[in-house]
């Protein structure tokens, strides 16, 4: 028998992923230590209430109420509360008393990341998230050390499950927008109040987090341009899928040139948008997440998984833990997250992209030319112009008896140029109303 | 201006990934420095012809053929010279002077790892081999570290481009197996001589990789189980299409239970395999890589990217000589390769899985009875049965008056039942010969 030096691991939060965490260390150590070469201890699971119920059996006596008392004497920190407080001090209590920590909480890293990680640095601990974005997919340590050598261009990430999940249903089973919600609550992908997933709060704080890794820049949440997906409708996913595409909420993290003031820069977005059916992210279904990422030398890569669940997030957590374990083995101080590229952070209007837009329209001669002419005229190139006599849209509209939906593929234009030219098709006599306006990527 | 801390790099090999790892390493030089907070600086590059065309220009100081004396003195030495001498020798030269080494040789690694593992633990050096699986695509360090807190069940993987090339030449063009081969390597995806790739040799050497690193045992490159692709057939792969599958040289690395023994142990194997098209696998194109892991917690998780190529893999290689150079700023030892689980290796027919049959037949009354108690008494389970009168084999067989194909599917079965059945098909009088033999994998 092989006698081990024991590591103190903490944990914060016991609930589903907590839960999770806590019955592997118990039931793994063995595995664990003979992994690490060193025993993992798990001294105690701070919990808010010690009678609640629980996914997975805590033996009582590791629960406590009293955190701050717990982290004391702590090698490994885990923290799987949730929320900004009281984690944010638990955490910093943590990294101030030389303890590694692991976290999973995207929204404390999106918005406090450099205070912590500037803790971290001052004792040389270290804070690791991989469990943080994407659920079980390993994509913090591939964009942080696998990809630190590469320059990354873009990434196109499908980091919401539940979102995700909503639009697939759309897609496969013909749902509105509506029923997929109810649906997702009913299944548990959907929590009762749905903002967070459905208004893109959660994917922006993925992307901001992904966005400062990836350009070693400090991109905060807030300086996301971000759009939930609440406002789209099946007749936009039936004419994406007729069309060759499908619609997903993308986080979008890329380096771009600011087309007015030539100020090089990162943009970090989320928004639904369509995406070619032979894109690797448009096989992505149901709730699972993926990270499209393409980087200068590498090309392009993919990483595809769960991108939630308590046992799934879990396995994100303890490979966290085994990784400070070993540092705790080995010795030395972390590896500082790097902000050295402290590129500015541009907002939406420097971004350039595609666009699809449906137009209910006369169907009378001269109005495309019309509409043509009115694109041209406020800088938008149009590609793709497709017209359906019979709108799908015209069956409940006053406009049955001579009505067309025609729908416009864009060259690559700026924000300002499309919203100048939508607003300027919602006055013009030619058209009767913009049915849909949609981004396109992945082309 | 920050002064930072030189280590001093030494490349050796400057073929199509090492010149690509040169030019980086000197353009992007300040960016590394930044990123990682000391200065790298490539000290050499020893190759074997002083005068030899590259694919990027190395400055003519830089060039040495003296590969021993590089060595001295470095910090971080990257391996890019293939083969096992004078790698070899190179490589325990550099980790015993307290040399980080990065290796993109599988070739080595699935041979003599354990050698090199030793080598590198004895002194504290760290062996890093992103690159030698899977080109730019992160799947060792995932593996090593992100999972390491769980529990990997199965690997399917696609990690030989070539191969993949030219079965997907043939699903999609349907060319041949000759002709395929013939337009990879006109398109220089295949080499001169192609047997390494076709063969299953370089794919049997990452499986080797893959499941050491997967399962914390040493499993040598001659304990894979392989087959090539070059008894695969255009009426397999339209045959495969048609019933919903694609065929794909695979890597498999999967914990079983030897089904005559009892032995828990793992296996890996490389053959062609039917996997359905619906699998994330099924949608790898082209001379593209990905790797689909199944752990206990996470699930399953894909990893797909460009597999080869100079400058893709180059960026494989960069990421870990970042990491190594992180490593030195730091300071303490390297984390040693665990082989601790050391499971027993299990030959092939400890494999239990699908398979797919097909078979001339007479077209006569009984012959499906005589043939379904033939796979009984083999104790081979019959899962679907699939007739098609006019055969294609059959047009130039001498069988076409009365001919049919039956395409027998199973349920799992070990291989040894599954080779006496055949064994017994092929000498059957019901049967004219069995045309096709077909593992399925992915369901």
């Amino acid at each position: 028998m092989i006698e081990y030096r024991t590591l103190r691991v903490a944990l914060l939060g016991g609930g589903s992923v907590g839960s999770q965490v806590a019955e592997q260390l118990l039931t793994h150590r063995d595995e664990l230590a003979a992994r690490i070469g060193a025993d993992i201890e798990l001294v105690g699971v701070a919990v808010r209430d010690l009678d609640a119920p629980r996914d997975t059996a805590i033996p009582r006596e590791l629960l406590t109420v009293d955190a701050p008392s717990l982290i004391v004497g702590a090698d490994i920190v885990v923290e799987l509360m949730g929320g900004i407080e009281p984690a944010r001090t638990l955490i910093l209590q943590a990294l101030s008393s030389g303890a590694d920590v692991v976290t999973a909480n995207k929204a404390l890293l999106a918005t406090h990341g450099p205070e912590l990680f500037e803790a971290a640095g001052q004792v040389g601990a270290q804070l690791y998230y991989e469990a943080a974005v994407g659920g079980a997919i390993p994509i913090i340590r591939p964009l942080r050390d696998s990809l630190a050598g590469d320059r990354v261009q873009r990434i196109l990430g499908i980091v919401n499950g539940t979102t995700n999940f909503i639009l697939d249903r759309m897609d496969a089973h013909g749902e509105s927008m509506q029923q997929a919600l109810a649906t997702a609550t009913a299944l548990g992908y959907a929590e009762a109040d749905p903002t967070a997933d459905v208004g893109g709060y959660d994917a922006a704080q993925k992307a901001a987090i992904l966005a400062s890794l990836a350009f070693h820049t400090l991109v905060p949440a807030e300086a996301v341009y971000r759009e939930g997906i609440t406002d789209v409708t099946l007749d936009q996913v039936v004419a994406a899928r007729k069309a060759g595409y499908v619609v997903k909420l993308l986080a979008i993290c890329e380096r771009l040139t600011d087309p007015v003031t030539g100020v090089d820069g990162v943009s970090a977005r989320v928004h639904p948008a369509l995406i070619p059916l032979t894109h690797p992210l448009a096989a992505v279904h149901g709730a699972n997440n993926a990270v499209f990422v393409e980087a200068e030398s590498a090309g392009p890569l993919m990483f595809y998984g769960a991108g939630a669940g308590g046992i799934q997030t879990a396995s994100a957590v303890l490979g966290d833990v085994v990784s400070a374990a070993r540092r705790h083995v080995v010795g030395g101080p972390g590896v500082a997250e790097s902000t050295h590229a402290d590129l500015p952070v541009l907002p939406i209007t420097a971004v350039r992209t595609r666009y699809q837009i449906a137009l209910l329209v006369a169907d009378e001669p001269g109005v495309l030319a019309a509409i043509a002419t009115l694109f041209q005229s406020h800088g938008v190139s149009v590609e793709t112009v497709q017209q359906s006599v019979v709108a799908r849209d015209a069956l409940s509209a006053p406009h049955t008896a001579s009505t067309a939906t025609l729908v416009i593929g864009t060259h690559e234009a700026t924000e300002a140029d499309l919203a100048a030219t939508v607003a300027a098709l919602t006055t013009s006599s030619a058209v009767h109303s913009v049915t849909s306006v949609l981004r396109v990527e992945g082309l």
